[in-house]
């Protein structure tokens, strides 16, 4: 990893595929790393000890695990005990909002790792998000990001000052397969990561949510095998 | 209060002077009311007690106080071991950013207050924010809420199924004197809130903070007492 700069930047990491491709590509730029997990109360919480064997691999200026208990709210099979849906037809994924979208989610996400961005003078933010081969959240998709970053911009001091932090979406036009090649490319160990959104007590991936799918759909257009999949039932 | 509609709004509810205003106009309007209270590890946590007897004063459906802890990041005055600042001239508020500036506070706030509308089918939220006789915080100027009603509507389902959730603001261009005389006439009973940055042990208001002194100079204007002046040191 180059070390040719000091700046700063905080990346949200889930401990999912996208977001440790996206740290490991962050510090491939040579940033000092601040990492943010936020323990949301979620259905599938074994990603947040994905996000520390992550970070950890990385070697991360500061890890933040920012609970955030979004049970108060509810309203998404993630977040209540609504059913997580299975089997969707790998055509149909992305088509419409689906059940595991959380209200405001990554609004709130990028609002904290602003927060934190400010408070470490990091100049950049990471997030792993996708437009392709994802679930339909309409807080994936560029027009979103750009939006938010210029609310970033009027809602902090920093932005008043000129010092405006910037949000980095690496991925988001990446399909499941290329991020997954671009991982390798940077040494990303994708056994340490955690995908799926309904996983069993023990940890292992259900393999049918849309979540777990496009992770599936994503090794099998690589030719490479998924070193989470004897993990899945 | 009127009961001619049924629709639900969120307000977010400090337990200042400004958000009882805001919420008792919210009612006054015929709202069905769902208080969001953010603890945020402020150093003025008795505001949080504020809140609950301004709900209970107005009969809200249901009142969330959400945890949010900002001391992970700090980086201000309310949220860290920084200093409150005492005494500055009246006519020098407002003109920078003060110690008391939470990064990004508003923005996670609003975001927060938005995934609860979302989740209760609210069409509006109402944030009693000013951006006269204010501290001089980014994120309370009309700027930073017309930006941040865009990224809303890019951020959620209900943005994008055309069910957009509207922010409102009915105090940002009032003086304190005219939020205060508005608040009266609304019923509002202002020595259930609290105002202070940084009260005493027993929750006595300092008297000294920017907070307290934008307060004093609204009554004083208004030529009322302020129901909270026995508290002031």
């Amino acid at each position: 990893m180059s070390e040719t700069t000091s700046k700063n930047a905080v990346v949200l990491l889930s401990g999912g595929l996208d977001s440790a491709t996206t740290a490991y590509l962050s510090a491939s730029q040579g940033y000092t790393l601040y990492a943010l997990t936020v323990d949301y109360n979620q259905r599938h919480k074994c990603e947040l000890e994905a996000a520390k064997r992550v970070a950890a691999a990385i070697g991360v200026r500061q890890h933040i695990m920012f609970p955030l208990d979004l049970r108060l709210f509810g309203g998404s099979s993630l977040t209540s005990e609504m059913e997580v849906v299975k089997y969707v037809p790998l055509e149909k994924i992305g088509q419409q909002i689906p059940t595991s979208y959380v209200p405001a989610r990554n609004l709130l996400f990028l609002s904290l790792a602003l927060a934190f961005a400010e408070t470490v003078n990091a100049e950049t933010v990471f997030i792993g998000i996708s437009a392709t081969d994802y679930s339909g959240y309409p807080d994936c998709r560029p027009e979103f990001i750009e939006a938010f970053s210029e609310t970033a911009q009027l809602a902090t001091a920093a932005g008043v000052s000129g010092r405006s932090i910037r949000i980095e979406t690496p991925l988001i036009g990446l399909s499941k397969k290329e991020t997954i090649l671009l991982g390798l490319s940077l040494g990303v160990d994708y056994s340490l990561t955690h995908t799926c959104y309904d996983p069993l007590p023990d940890g292992k991936s259900c393999g049918r949510c849309e979540s777990c799918l496009l992770r599936r759909r994503g090794f099998e257009e690589a030719e490479l095998p998924d070193p989470l999949m004897q993990k899945y039932v």
